[in-house]
């Protein structure tokens, strides 16, 4: 891995890589878990008047959800550290076998940018010495791949599905509150924009888009969900 | 971009660049469409009679994460297009103005590789000669960003959107077919089952995982979503 050096006037990249992962995962998990739940609650509020349903239904969801993109998280961070594993034995394979070819292939590599043979004979020279820092080079040049950490996929899967439950509470809170469902939806309604906003934004200005965009683009998603979901379920109910 | 050159002995490194986006947007959409409705809707059959409100709630859901996952990965598409413009705009703006210090950042870049400042300095000077080159080289290798296509965006979004409506209605047929929800349960208990195991199947093929593996993992965070799901439902009904 080559060190990551940082000058103190690049302060968005310093965060894409400090607190870039665990930011990463709270997003996936929140930004599905308030607009999901929050859409279904508002769908069925269309066809139902009771809100014992939907807090049943609701709930459900939460937790089949936060399952299925946890465990979706923690085996796709797993799958991630096997094949960079597979691929790292490939290069090191490579190397050893066809050395030949893999010192043209980063020839070939650094001829995109432009430098030529000459120029490039003795970075490949110096490579082609030392199989590990070899491998480690095509790993990020050729193959675009950064070495995942082996622990990162249980902490990543655990992070998505509970910022999909805290994500998913915040819309359903107010049907557990309210008996009548047209009452849950109001209120429903009214703190999921303000949580989707809060979210967009703050979102926003952790990956490094505008936040008031990101905020309204937050809103809209979950608002068209919600409301194409209470459309269908009244035609379908009716 | 470096050219990307190919042994017709890595297949796998072939199909991750060409199909590999596609297939990448099916596989996040229809993952989530096969599991959440599917547990949603057995989490319902554990707290009433009726297959209808199921159905309801099932096409609620349905809209709703479709929408809410098409159109966050239509966005997420965009703002990496924006992320990489910005991030290209800030290295040529570096290379103009803090060359000597650019120059100096590769050099402890490579000599994470193991590279001499003598071996470096050829490739560190010609490229500094092109800063169009330097820049695509920075982007590559310090960044780790690959260009995003720009047009991807609304296709990846409409790719994942349509998958998780495919992936959905699989779970929710039998349930659209049979009035008693216990018997809707079964039939899609079955057939998603038999679903849950042939995508993570065809999934495991072109990720490069084994195949029989991916499809025993596939089924059970199906599995497992939809049994929690279906306990909670029944406790909350009770």
């Amino acid at each position: 891995m080559p060190p990551k050096t940082h000058l103190p006037k690049r302060p968005h990249i310093e965060k894409h890589f400090t607190s870039g992962e665990v930011v990463r995962d709270i997003v996936i998990g929140m930004a599905d878990g308030l607009t999901v739940p929050f859409a279904l609650a508002a769908g069925l509020s269309g066809a139902v008047e009771s809100s014992s349903i939907i807090v049943t239904a609701g709930l459900a969801e939460i937790v089949a959800g936060s399952i299925a993109m946890g465990l979706g998280g923690y085996l796709a961070g797993k799958s991630d550290v096997e094949h960079y594993d597979s691929e790292y034995k490939r290069e090191i394979y490579e190397i050893e076998k066809l050395l030949d070819h893999e010192k043209d292939e980063v020839m070939e590599i650094l001829e995109g940018y432009g430098l030529t043979r000459t120029e490039s004979t003795p970075i490949v020279d110096s490579l082609a010495a030392r199989p590990k820092d070899f491998a480690d080079f095509m790993m990020r040049f050729e193959l675009g791949l950064e070495k995942p950490e082996p622990k990162r996929a249980m902490r990543s899967g655990a992070t998505i599905g509970a910022a999909y439950i805290v994500g998913g509470l915040i819309p359903l809170a107010p049907y557990i509150i309210f008996v009548q469902a047209h009452r849950g939806l109001l209120w429903s309604v009214l703190i999921t924009i303000v949580a989707l906003f809060t979210f967009g934004y703050v979102k926003g200005t952790f990956t490094g888009t505008k936040a008031v965009k990101s905020g309204f683009q937050t809103c809209l998603i979950g608002s068209l969900a919600a409301a194409v979901a209470f459309v269908i379920a009244r035609l379908i109910s009716s």
